[in-house]
């Protein structure tokens, strides 16, 4: 292959740099009403930078009333190419805690090859990828690239993703393509070049309780009324026992087993326990299901987690309240082939026989994804692998994630295509946390690979 | 006895209204270090009312470094007549939930005969009679007293009272006194005076629950880390059994049963259950011990309360975060002749065999109080009932609160004298929740109470 887009890229990789932390200085946190504004400021960002380096028919296109827009463009003049469709999402998680960060979390900050910042490696950097290797291969390919491209960048990934999975679903034809590259994910360790072949599935509830009519004074009233918040303690108790085995009825019925294959692969990963309880997680001891690996319960075992329970007094000091109203955020992550609308089902009516007394219970749906799980023999696949190997100079890995992509699952529904799930994160970027980062050498061989990758889809 | 000091306060209502009114706008609360200059206007204000009424001796005095000032003024010149120590407190508590008020918490507005604000009735409506009493009885008795009165406000009460605490302890000849009066209870129902004779004491306590050393993205590690939440959930389910039994071993040793006269009082207090329930709690059920009567679980039995559970992601919208750190609210109110410091040794040991695995568990305590029994046969609490009795033209009726004050069982141990707890509000009254109110005609007939009972005791 000709080296002329990788010598571009290696050349323009301090500018690249500069761009990525203009970007990262906008705080997209799509959760949050207040960050309206910096949303849109991102899908201009990513607009304006989409038309710079060439692309055609970009637009932001607003799906939803109210929601964030999506930002796409394409290049389609390869004809007889194949077409991929590149993933990403420009919004971000809340940065909260704040006093956590070591650097503001929207002031990008290098620190040991590494830059700080929250949207990072989620997914702000490794979005920037695209961008740069469709820049990197137009800018030396006399404007033409070896294969046709869509790039399609959404604003509502870290909530629910409802406006794109509207857009696959209505208008499939407007992101026809042969695979997505979705670069959302994490190399299995430093220095080894991953592939995501499986993602679990999600469903987010909130847990809504109401006791009294208004919040109460504990002494005058602590004997008789009912308090939202002791509920809510008691019916998370029930929803797991203590080894962290799911007690909803039906909960694990068609939850599959990896392959015997699959399984062996994973232990031979690279993989020391005692190292990751020290390195990544810090607590005293790992928790989860027993007779089960760390990689199998993160990856292919379904698991409930408790977020936050606004309500009460949460403010420093003492207040002798019992709250009239109080809610938990429970969600739970699903593996093949476990169906969130069934989980879902499953769950309200499980909640619904365990409400303490003197309790109401309300369930809200914040969001929903399938589980997924693409085969290693697929075509794009083996590319993928090649082109990290001829970065890296390292056998590829396949892995999974015990996160969640649910674009990746609508893409095989609405556009019957696979995914490669290409991702460059590592395992401490402290993603969703405080001090996320993004290794810089990653950034850097994220661009490369999908340079590769593109020039083999392109022969 | 002589009208003119009842007359004066029934002249000048309308002035005295107005003059709670700008007390009440100062957000003196006292748990918020952002308040700490409102809660600093209040006692100025307070000391200022008490030099304009003609009271000696003024002062505020810091009694802690970083604490809240007490209030401070006397007139000791009723030789030969007993000492009344006047208590109340110029701080109140936080107004959260803002949205949940009618009209703003710091902007006192009249609606149906209430005067709506945080603090209208806890207690700086109920602490304002005593200086009004006051006023009234010196303005028209050429300048004096038919007894000696020493008072003292403090700001501190809704975040444990330490500062009054220490003063009690360590000067209790600067308050020395025949009996203390205060005015921070309420009145078992409209039109029925009452004395309180019971409270309950108090153990509060904040279990801060640590897991992962950071933040964790709930799909990367969910199956591993321990979550923090989740073990506080468990925690709290063991703290009580579902019908409201506390299961700290130990916990109800010392516990008494109020004597079969007591019991039998309650028991011809005009109380409806159903109506209670429908207007005050306005829940489904009511919770609560088997086997006892609301008044008998909400006066006489400990319970324990969950208030606030800080941590994770409490914002609107959905965040798949494990959180590295969480905290619960958690409080005990004490019955006799159960013993506050025994319970947070009791509460301790018990938490920290309960606590799951891969958690630690710090516990923080707030606050302690212990609870009191005043005998109805003393004679400072008959002439209490005789004066309500002639305000309100009914007999006064003892009753128990299953509220705390501290200061009250500080009183009887350092100073050696009985309190009087002559209160005005109402159970409807929205004590510590939004659209605290005070109903204007008690205010009115509160300082006429205390007015008769000055008379009665300095004759």
């Amino acid at each position: 292959m000709s080296t002329a887009a990788l010598d571009y890229a290696r050349q323009h990789q301090q500018r690249f740099l500069s761009e990525l932390k203009e970007l990262l200085r906008i705080p997209s946190v799509s959760t949050l009403p207040d960050h309206r504004n910096d949303v849109r400021r991102a899908a201009d960002f990513v607009a304006a930078e989409m038309k710079r380096i060439g692309l055609e028919n970009v637009e932001v296109i607003s799906v939803i009333p109210g929601g964030h827009p999506l930002v796409y463009g394409d290049w389609l003049n390869a004809a007889g190419k194949p077409t991929v469709l590149c993933y990403g999402h420009y919004d971000v998680q809340p940065p909260d805690p704040l006093d956590e960060w070591k650097s503001p979390p929207f002031d990008p900050t290098e620190r040991n090859q590494n830059i700080y910042a929250r949207g990072a490696v989620d997914d702000k950097g490794q979005m920037y990828m695209h961008l740069k290797a469709v820049e990197s291969l137009m800018k030396t390919g006399n404007g033409k690239l070896p294969l046709n491209v869509r790039l399609v960048i959404e604003g509502e990934e870290e909530v629910g993703g409802e406006s794109i999975a509207k857009f696959v679903r209505e208008q499939p034809r407007r992101l026809a393509a042969d695979l997505a590259l979705v670069s959302d994910t994490e190399m299995f360790a430093a220095e080894t070049p991953s592939l995501c072949v499986g993602l679990r599935g999600m469903c987010y509830t909130e847990l809504e309780a109401t006791g009294a009519m208004v919040d109460l004074h504990s002494g005058v009233y602590g004997g008789a009324a009912p308090n939202p918040l002791e509920a809510l303690a008691r019916i998370i108790s029930k929803l797991k026992d203590e080894n962290g085995k799911i007690l909803i009825p039906g909960f694990y019925d068609r939850v599959e087993k990896p392959s015997a294959d699959e399984l062996k692969a994973w232990d031979s990963l690279p993989f020391n326990e005692e190292h990751y309880r020290q390195t990544e997680v810090g607590s005293k001891v790992l928790t989860g299901e027993p007779g089960y690996s760390v990689l199998y319960r993160t990856w292919a075992r379904p698991t409930l987690e408790v977020h936050g329970m606004p309500g009460g007094f949460v403010a420093a000091g003492a207040k002798t309240v019992i709250p009239a109203r109080a809610s938990a955020k429970v969600s739970m992550r699903l593996v093949p082939d476990q169906r969130p609308e069934e989980i879902w089902r499953l769950f309200n009516e499980y909640v619904q026989k365990i409400v303490p007394k003197g309790i109401e219970i309300k369930i809200k749906q914040w969001s929903m994804a399938d589980p997924i799980v693409v085969r290693t023999d697929n075509h794009f696949v083996r590319a993928a692998a090649q082109a990290m190997h001829d970065v890296f100079k390292k056998d590829t890995v396949y892995i999974r994630s015990g996160g969640s992509i649910p674009i990746v699952a609508d893409f095989e529904k609405s556009l019957k295509i696979p995914s490669v799930m290409m991702g460059f994160g590592l395992p401490d970027d402290n993603l969703h946390a405080p001090n996320e980062k993004f290794h810089i050498p990653n950034f850097y061989r994220g661009i490369e690979s999908i340079i590769r990758f593109f020039h083999i889809l392109g022969n």
